[in-house]
């Protein structure tokens, strides 16, 4: 008879557990018969010894069979999706999802809310007036069939020992575990039924993973287990040690994937943008040129049409923050780092960002940055533009940027391209 | 401020806590503001990186201060008692108690019940009509004063944390780690109050330590704790690879053990008795021969007296099992070994022992070992004899002996001495 305890300590002694095993300990969690206290003593032994193939498997098999799947089978559009796990200013999926549906692809995008310092694509899209993401699984498929593109939230019903062993993993300091974060984004990912994946995993100040080799090996084990489970599934590497684009919120995030879609986009933003584009577009076996359906207002209009099938109005003018500072140039010379999580945590402080799930967020709080690394400053001159909705906010979260911006008096090489490198198996 | 997760999360990346923080940690969880499913995070994170000196001081003191400490100030006699980590046969316990007593000590023996293949003090000496282990504090201490030894329950106000943690780590697989299982029998043997304390820390197949080196590690981990509060410890390694002595059960353990103190024991069990007597007898200060007192009957005078003042009848024929078997020898030749595990298995099925706490216990049931290591055997001459109230839990009984008995051609070179090393800091 399989117990919990002899499948912790086999776990805690570096052995490892059958299929049979993995599949009996979830139906076990799930009518509670193995107890909170033994799944997180469980969780803690992976985060020491790690999971092999065949476990992460069959770990993220068992978290998507304990929900629903989507069945995408009505859209005759070839159907591709992004994650990304997460960074300062990466409003990449507003623009990536209408692009590549303007390119002939359907583009599924189920998607949270943020969480600390990072932000969340559906907090941004809030700020604008009407627009839903609370949609049932007929619905979502019908604006996709329609608009070729929607972005929702994952409803409860997909791989919901997910979202429980996630909660646990949060309170009980199991969440940097390579194997638990791979099959947690997988298992909704994959349960969300679309046929090709491209996940933009990265690195860098800002980003989950501070450490290349770490993003690396997370990029390496969520392609095997897409592809184990029949997702096309691809990984970039991308940096995020300053800020992607300009703008870092809610509202001003949504402001500047207009602009992107219109054709101005920061190089930045646009480089990553491009990347994962035509990534996703190979892995659906789409031969078109984004550039193209930016500069021809295709992809501007697809975004319309998605924001208005979600109920939104996407010419309303977003709310503005009453409240604004400017942050100079304390020195003359040249902007050699802008720091990602300095930036990132400033903007939560403001308001754009949550520590709660259950915490509200504001749509209008944010920064602007008007000079990125690169930049020559004078002394005086204006880097960054600080909105809030509470002034009394702007303290706190100059603080977060104390060691933010740094000014050499030497010019510094130019940044490295964003895109890192890509990961295919 | 400080946190649970935080605190998990430092631990497991090899961190140390500070000792505010461990005081936080043990009030927090009294009072559920720390959940057991962080507790046992906590638990698995330092099984693998364990606790430093500090750390585990303030650990064990944070243990006993969650409840009472046993004032022995009212004994006049020096007060020196002693814990085995468990073994198969060890009755030790009872021969020692009135033997060490007898020399002018005096005994608080707080003890438990028997868990899985090994036995437990209170388990044995309830075989006697008449007698009980659940006193309350002031009547342990005048029986103490009295008697000179008691062997006693330890009420639930001696350290409540490590009952429940130790609940907790049975369950979670986190029990097999040198930190918290020396924090949990120090725990309570500090509470307990006692002056001078030996520790018989058992090595090999029917210890719960298997290897050597981790029992010499969880001897030293012991001796310095012990030290640090204000304990004068040392601990022997002694042998359990066999069982000690010839009887293993409940009242055969009890009937060898009188026979032991009326100066009929078997050298293994009485080289072992010895050992620790001495050990504690110098570490109580006090200059007398054990020997002389199983000579004179002293020794025996004294068990009689504990006995009777906890309501025993010393004289009183205990209850013997209906049902008896014996195995005997397969060939002729050397017995070689008789493992412990085996032998403790066996007689734990044959009713001896028990699976979970709240399990009654069979007081006749057993094994008496009719050969030991080292004896010439013919074919068909008894080896063991096997116990039980019902004859049908033989079978199983015998399963668990099936590797047990090892008999050679060539005699084996003679036991070892069961005394393997004193350990004093």
């Amino acid at each position: 008879m399989t117990d919990a305890v002899s499948l912790i300590q086999r776990k805690r002694d570096g052995g490892t557990l059958t299929d049979a095993e993995i599949r009996w300990l979830f139906t076990a969690y799930a009518d509670d018969e193995v107890a909170d206290e033994q799944m997180s003593a469980l969780l803690m032994a992976i985060f020491f010894q790690g999971m092999d193939t065949a476990e992460l498997r069959t770990w993220t098999a068992a978290m998507i069979d304990s929900g629903d799947r989507l069945d995408l089978s009505p859209v005759t559009r070839p159907t591709v999706d992004k994650h990304s796990t997460g960074g300062v200013g990466d409003k990449v999926s507003l623009i990536l999802a209408p692009l590549v549906a303007a390119c002939g692809a359907a583009v599924p995008q189920l998607s949270g809310r943020g969480l600390g310092h990072t932000g969340g694509t559906l907090d941004k899209l809030d700020a604008i007036p009407g627009f839903t993401s609370a949609l049932s699984p007929e619905r979502t498929i019908q604006i996709l069939q329609e608009a070729g593109a929607v972005i929702a939230a994952a409803g409860s019903g997909l791989a919901p020992a997910d979202r429980r062993l996630y909660a646990l993993r949060d309170v009980t300091g199991t969440v940097e575990s390579i194997p638990l974060i791979a099959s947690s984004i997988m298992s909704k990912k994959i349960a969300e039924g679309t046929e090709s994946l491209v996940l933009d995993v990265k690195v860098g100040t800002g980003a989950f993973m501070k450490s290349y080799d770490k993003a690396r090996q997370l990029a390496q084990t969520m392609v095997t287990l897409g592809r184990e489970h029949g997702v096309r599934t691809a990984a970039l590497l991308t940096r995020m040690d300053q800020p992607l684009g300009n703008a870092v919120g809610n509202a001003v995030e949504v402001e500047e994937s207009v602009q992107a879609l219109q054709g101005n986009g920061p190089p930045d933003l646009m480089r990553v943008t491009y990347a994962l584009a035509e990534r996703m577009l190979a892995l659906a076996g789409i031969n078109a040129d984004p550039r193209e359906k930016i500069a021809s207002g295709a992809a501007y209009e697809a975004y319309r049409a998605m924001i208005r099938a979600q109920g939104g109005d996407p010419e309303a003018r977003l709310r503005q923050a009453p409240h604004t500072k400017v942050i100079t140039a304390a020195t003359t010379g040249w902007l050699a780092s802008l720091d990602a999580l300095g930036v990132g945590v400033a903007a939560w402080r403001l308001g754009a960002g949550r520590a709660r799930k259950e915490d509200p967020v504001s749509a209008a709080a944010g920064i602007i940055c008007l000079a990125k690394p690169g930049d020559k400053l004078t002394r005086g001159e204006p880097v960054l533009e600080l909105r809030a909705d509470d002034e009394r906010r702007f303290a706190a979260a100059e603080q977060a940027l104390d060691q933010a911006i740094v000014i050499e008096a030497d010019q510094p090489p130019p940044p490295p391209d964003p895109v890192i490198e890509l990961i295919e198996g």
